[in-house]
């Protein structure tokens, strides 16, 4: 019943392989395969220029949800992992992510390294093959640096850099690409039907796991919980940056979910390239106003953060499957995810886990809710598959990501001493303020 | 005279309907249908992204030129009402601003709620529409939330939160849709031959009435103008931002103007998109250097808050016909635009009309004047026409939005309490300081 | 040895013409000419808004570089100087550098200014040509708005307004156009063999060796360098805008190289512009990385602004050549490039040669390094003639702008007295503070 109100589709199950050219026996093709490999790497080319964007969005948003005294050492994180994505992801991600036909090999690892069809003289591609194989990498290679971004926020104001850094590099040349492997790269998960359209799970909800796993292992920021078990509120230092972070990725995401369709050379597929576009936009806005409203009732005051984490987490939760629901079924999935993460901010909260910009509720939750939606509009999966994806790809990266922490605990140490958190990361470990020439508080 | 040394064309008159492939007798189209219809599609997508960015122009813009007290409660004003627009120009403004072939209805309405083309199964596109209409869609709801983003920076730093909300509401639900179906619904203006391109008129003149009937019923804000009559200037709090938001505009614009061609699947339509760009930017860097000019002689120095909303008067003004001019008349327009915003500021202190970052000079008088100017170089409009247009959109926004604002003010109030503005609305309105750690002057 | 390792190709010759269709004999072409035309046209289009928003990347990283009493000029100057490249490229530049097959003359000069095409009708556009001629104009404008970006920033906190604007005008309707056109428009650099595919020389280069000029007739700010013959650092005022700044001209370099494929109507071209984008992505992160190693070595601890500036040296190295190198050879340029970034700033300081931003370093001795670099990948380059490019540009650029500088100080005067350069030049030169509300140190 609800289905079939909220169905876009009457029947649903189309779907276009990337160069596939409308063909009718004897006539040309309307599209020919060549037009098509050139509109499917564009659609990868853009789609990867408004994913990269995203990493400018996180930096944003963090630098401005964190205190004055720590936004250079979050802007450092910021540019340093996505740079350290960039390298790991071509050096071991790529291709255990993608193994090939033949499985893993190191013949073609070493390959791979010297580029994507690096047997083919430059000037050539194979029209063949339906898009640039290169535009391809630079697409997948922004969602692993977008799992890395999500970890940073959680973490802010009191890990140590280097530690952070080795985590970063195991995060995205062995972590994400071994969990996306399973359904992106036709791995068990896919076999068994599990959908997850652009990684409300494989990008959010693993970003979430690996922050849930190393908040538990920093512990919180001194003065966050205090000894009578009440909650001392920790101000950003600049809401401008975080509402500029917010557009940045709203933005961004039409390239995340848009190009997720991975095809853009027929009719169909643009079609549906702008269906997803307006599922997004639209689980954005009712994001937005969910988190109003719930802000509003819960606390009597509207509270921006919270609608600025109200917006990302409709994005969050429409990205699991942005093309099957209709407007007000996008909408709705977008509503309840602005809701979970005004909700559960407290949860956390009571299990004194500090997560300095709501990453965990943002990203896992909403991306766990996401994931469980799926079946509500489309009807080639099933609940149970949806729950076994989540359980099996959070338990994996949940405890790798707890062991990686916890022996850089034991080796390197992950949290900088007492003294400077006091005195804030950006003079203790980097020696540079952000805003020097401006008076701080305190 | 004029005219034809400002001419782009010899004769200007070819329209090319969206999909029109360039056909000869016999042979296959040199581009099909099918092509056309992704090209018109990503023409669209890549002009919505552009538009929505916008937004964010809008939210920095209007956070940097107001005091550091009010920026939390503008950064909440610019999201929400993008959010707003969003649900309500899907909910009622889409439908009205295009009833269709056979006018409005209940069942039309209904339909279009569950997307427009709910009858098609996802995976599907229908070739000869000639493009996406989700693409469509999300083009045009961008142009209904960029006439709302007019409306916040005037009123900034006294208005309250929740008549601003319901304004807002109104305006992309109905007052939008219904002046906007005039001309671009095929309606009246349309048939008269009023002419718009994309929106001088019906996006920033409408947003500029709507915020000067607003203005007019919340008043000045406190000490800005002094009992001697003398006018106190009241500055922003942070002109990098403020010009970050300029340039997101200026970039956003590009997809404002260009997409406006509302096809890309021709060589003619490309060709058109690429003239559309050049005379786009020509007046933006033309209305900075009047800007530039203009404040120097007029105040001895040069002004940085003039030359931004000079580059947007500049765009203001060139958008109601940005195809027919040449490059030097393009610049010509936008350097007459600049100086509008530059010279038009007086007259409104004069009126003691507060006007916080200037949205009245640079949308509705430089919009007046792009309108206007139209018959200089597109032969195929009339002064008269024009200026009838302007009249009757400009009088249906103004009384309309004047009414609900009086209504507004007759019931829920419109404007904070005394001791609220001065305090500043981020701490009386929604408890929560934009830059809680930087101490501020005074 | 090194270069069959680092070859993407085995055989690297293959030239697209711009609207080359493949076809085979009798069949009708895979990709048509109208159809490649609106591809390149949208290359151009979509290349040329990305490297626009590089001029908010200068913007933001040079406001976020110099101190706060000074960050209103810097951004008065980034739209001013944007804004003159506009109206100054249209009215000489662009004429000057594509002269066309019968050299310059007056009537061709007027004809370019009522656009390229003029004599066309709007709605026109003509196939053979392969792409839109005013996409291509505008995209050409935003290279020489980068040239004179670059110049800003090293010659900021100190420099005369009126002065740097008549340079600009200089700069962007003669020096680059002149110097670019030795190559682009098919001069004598590009006649024996020089290559530099989207301008670390003709653009960052230049615009080093113009900034260079002028900080020598400039001198370095008070304070900069003690009398001990110590440095005195000067901090930034805002590391976030800094870093804004940088992640937008990351974002803005994907169309900077990837467009000036300047075709994307093929198959071969668009697997091409698919390999510059992730050769051009690659370089970057390595040169973060390679800063981020070289500034804990030589510092003992990461310097964030230097963090940036390996991004875009990493950038400018790659620009020369993004195409032929593999992904390892593109990430070891950058990298080299990183660590150039770094490693001459000292040199520059005990040159006494004062660069606010770092400009020099990246944009001029990176641009360098990317430049003598490309016979490692490009078979069809020799070392001698790229250096004969390098030192042509080079000593045009720097002799013409220091006679220009030189020229300015001996008439209107180049740097503002003491006490306006104590005060900061927002309230000495443009009487308006950035950030009036905020209590600065000092």
């Amino acid at each position: 019943m609800i289905r079939t109100i909220f169905l876009t589709a009457v029947a649903a199950s189309v779907t276009a392989s990337p160069a596939l050219a409308q063909e009718t026996a004897g006539a040309p093709p309307a599209v020919t395969a060549e037009v098509a490999y050139i509109f499917n790497t564009l659609l990868f080319l853009i789609g990867g220029f408004l994913v990269m964007w995203m990493a400018a969005g996180f930096a944003m948003l963090e630098a401005g949800l964190v205190r004055s005294k720590n936004v250079t050492t979050q802007l450092f994180k910021n540019i340093s992992l996505f740079s350290i994505a960039g390298l790991m992801y071509w050096l071991i991600g790529y291709n255990l992510m993608y193994p090939g036909d033949d499985g893993w090999s190191i013949a073609g690892w070493i390959g791979q390294l010297f580029l994507p069809k690096s047997i083919d003289p430059v000037g050539s591609g194979v029209a063949g093959d339906g898009y640039s194989a290169a535009s391809d990498f630079f697409f997948q290679l922004m969602f692993c640096a977008t799992t890395a971004s999500i970890v940073s926020g959680t973490l802010a104001e009191r890990v140590k850099l280097w530690p952070f850094m080795i985590f970063t590099v195991i995060l995205t040349g062995l972590i994400y690409p071994i969990e996306a492997s399973w359904e992106w790269g036709a791995g068990w998960l896919d076999q068994l039907g599990f959908s997850d359209f652009a990684g409300s799970t494989l990008v959010h909800a693993a970003g979430g796991f690996a922050a849930l796993a190393g908040a538990i292992v920093l512990g919180p920021r001194l003065g966050k919980y205090r000894a009578d078990g009440r909650m001392q509120p920790i101000l950003g230092s600049n809401l401008a940056l975080a509402t500029l972070g917010t557009f940045i990725l709203w933005l961004g995401w039409f390239g995340f979910n848009g190009a997720s369709q991975l095809a853009l050379g027929s009719v169909n597929d643009a079609a549906d390239v702008g269906r997803i576009i307006v599922n997004t936009n639209a689980a954005a806005s009712a994001g937005v106003v969910a988190a109003i409203l719930a802000t509003q009732l819960m606390f009597g005051k509207i509270d921006l953060t919270m609608v600025l984490n109200g917006a990302l987490a409709g994005l969050v939760a429409i990205t699991a499957e942005p093309l099957t629901p209709s407007i007000p079924a996008a909408m709705l999935i977008g509503a309840i995810g602005g809701v979970i993460a005004v909700a559960t901010v407290p949860v956390l909260d009571r299990l004194r886990i500090d997560d300095v910009v709501g990453a965990i509720p943002v990203h896992l939750f909403a991306g766990i809710w996401g994931t469980l939606a799926v079946p509500i509009t489309n009807e080639a999966t099933s609940f149970g598959v949806q729950a076994l994806g989540v359980a099996a790809i959070g338990a994996f990266v949940f405890f790798v990501s707890l062991a990686v922490w916890l022996v850089l605990k034991a080796t390197t140490g992950v949290r900088v001493d007492q003294e400077a958190e006091i005195t804030g990361l950006d003079v203790s470990e980097m020696g540079m303020e952000a805003y020097p020439d401006f008076v701080q508080a305190k």
